[in-house]
């Protein structure tokens, strides 16, 4: 385009205004090319047009950007995706595994996102996934609601350039994440849960500060500095484990961690690991949300070995972080109410049905036909899939290997042995 | 940009040509506004400068693409991460799974990227990753190579916008994976590994029909029609089972898998478990290409659960793809090549260091320092990390439940018996 402006321009100089008839010959070439450029314009990146709250369709068209997230409910996977409009969420750290979460939740269609970073785009990003090189020297938040909000312009984005280690960007932090005018009749904060997708301990501190002081649970995520590994974490305040809890040694001991960085080494990425770790994320993010599958306490990934580490980690009444201690209190206070809720909830469910005809009189003489499948097959599963779907593999409750998956437990003894060592440490 | 060209080409209509001195005024003025109009085209997306095959430099500046993905040889996951520029790939579908594992190959350096796919792009594809809603009704290839070439113009793409079912789809796909021209010096066929991330069972048998044929490796690759789960799994023609070796039951049974689907019912998809699934399949390529970590030869990914089952599958004797048994047959036939390359292999590898000094003098007086280091953090990692970084998890070595996480195997036992199966059910 700019090549074609440019000649248009060095024609429009070199017009001859001497020839009354010569020049309007001029003038009427150069007219008919400014239209095809406007045609040429119009032909660009154009946004398709919002659809509205009460138009999430199922319907199957190729037009419908909708249509492959609303058959999870007719799979019986979600009860009710529409649901996904009333969420907020936020999303702190908009680098290689933030920016891509973000896509996800803007590609599912979630009601609104929160931003937060204080960096640039830079071209040493571009090994991962999200930024392109027209975007380098923007800040990443406003490169991030340029992108998203072209591919989807139903979610409501916020974005808050803005580092929250700072005194001012911690309370800009906390009281965005209050504001509830997006759906005022939410309880408690403003957001559903905070992803914390940050590179540095000093921030997640941050982050858990925040979500102990407001009662609010949150995933972390995490990638090692060989690139090669990464985490998820559910922290809910008073419940499981805080970041403060059990940290990492380099926490603990108080070390500040800017002097471990050298100057000219910085930590490798992949844009695969990063992707991986955001889909875990979102993943859990969305099962958290709409009510589906085990949102994991902790999942690990070894990309070397494709080993998958899960562990439980649970409050320590010990914990250097007074807000956490309170949300402790408030968590044993509230455990009547939450037994009796329990036994509520369990008493109002079905009790599992025997063996043996569903219903005694058979009026429209429905029999049990046998499909003839060979032996060996799973037939016993009990989720039952719609009729011509296969299944991808056995399900893991019928897996020999599943309560593998789940081990190793990390139970209180080692925590306080840990929490006992790291005691020890800071104190010498 | 086009509102600017209308209201340009209005002027230019509407032009007095009856007063010279009032025509020359609003000449000047249209050229200033086209300059300022060519100068906003100019601002515009721009691609980065090719870096030429001798620069992949590890240098730690914000303007190096290849910085964080050269850090991975610093830190001692590769050995030379630069040979990626050696390697081509053929990706076969570019649908969920295909246009993200392509965007990862392109944004880590891959030398050469092969893509078919013969389908366009709809706005029912934006809940996955990677096409824009500006890309509807381009071909999938043609909106690829147009979003890879902006991102890295360093990748050499290739595309094929073509149906590998078809007589001469297939011919064509055959051909473009002999054709050696960007590594003329490499043995077998032109391509390193074919990635098949394809959604039905038809072209998975295409591109197994392929592979026997020119006894090329691949890494097939699915999402299950719920969308909560899929696999990658290894193909090596001879050695592991093929497509048809051990096939799903739809193909086992002679079904056409298109009578399977029904008007106004499409498959559910997400794009964290597609995202997910073409994390795990680059993360393996990259291994299988780079000669570091394990290649799984079969990974499943259970969402709901977070579960990760694995096997392994020898080729079957009984199968029934007639260029399967001839890679069997050749398998065998090398075996004493084999084992005599496995065994010099061992021979000339250092033998492991018995516990006990390294050195019988000691004329430096260099002795081991205790650093202090708590009881029960892992201190006897052999992987040794640069100074001042700290280890996600320990090591799957050292984890009490890797083992766990490699089983079950399925052996040759279960295979024949699943096979005889498989054969009653046909001629019944």
């Amino acid at each position: 385009m700019e090549i074609e402006l440019d000649q248009l321009l060095a024609d429009l100089q070199s017009l001859d205004h001497s020839d009354p008839s010569s020049l309007r010959a001029s003038l009427d070439q150069i007219q008919s090319r400014v239209e095809n450029l406007a045609n040429v314009a119009r032909s660009g990146p154009v946004r398709r047009p919002k659809v509205e709250c009460q138009d999430m369709s199922s319907e199957v068209v190729d037009s419908n950007p909708y249509s492959r997230l609303m058959a999870l409910q007719r799979m019986g996977i979600v009860e009710n995706y529409e649901r996904i409009r009333d969420f907020s969420i936020a999303i702190v750290g908009a680098g290689g595994v933030g920016s891509v979460a973000a896509e996800m939740l803007t590609r599912c269609g979630i009601g609104r996102l929160l931003l937060y970073d204080y960096d640039k785009v830079e071209l040493a990003n571009m090994n991962r996934l999200f930024f392109r090189p027209d975007q380098v020297g923007m800040t990443k938040t406003d490169a991030a609601v340029q992108t998203l909000s072209d591919i989807n312009p139903d979610v409501v984005l916020e974005s808050y350039t803005l580092n929250i280690t700072t005194v001012d960007g911690f309370e800009t932090f906390v009281s965005s994440l209050n504001n509830k005018s997006f759906c005022p009749s939410k309880e408690g904060t403003g957001v559903d849960l905070v992803l914390s997708c940050v590179d540095n301990y000093e921030a997640r501190m941050a982050v858990n500060q925040a979500c102990n002081e407001l009662s609010q649970t949150w995933l972390e995520s995490g990638v090692s500095e060989d690139a090669v590994s990464g985490h998820i974490q559910l922290l809910i305040p008073g419940e499981t484990a805080c970041f403060a809890c059990a940290p990492p040694l380099v926490v603990a001991s108080g070390i500040d961690e800017r002097t471990l960085k050298r100057e000219g080494v910085c930590a490798a990425s992949l844009p695969t690991t990063m992707g991986v770790v955001a889909g875990l994320l979102v993943q859990n993010t969305l099962k958290f949300l709409l009510g589906f599958g085990q949102v994991s306490p902790y999942l690990g990934y070894n990309s070397l070995k494709d080993f998958f580490p899960t562990m439980q980690m649970k409050s320590n009444p010990q914990c250097s972080n007074v807000a956490c201690l309170k949300r402790q209190e408030e968590y044993i206070l509230a455990e009547p109410a939450r037994d009796a809720a329990a036994k509520a909830k369990l008493e109002a469910e079905p009790q599992s049905v025997e063996e043996g005809p569903l219903h005694e009189d058979n009026e429209w003489n429905i029999s049990v036909v046998d499909d003839n499948e060979p032996e060996g097959v799973d037939t016993k599963s009990s989720d039952v899939l719609p009729e011509g779907f296969t299944r991808e593999f056995p399900s893991a409750d019928e897996s020999p290997s599943l309560d593998t998956s789940e081990a190793p437990v990390t139970d209180d003894d080692d925590l306080d042995a840990l929490q006992k060592q790291l005691e020890a440490l800071n104190s010498a």
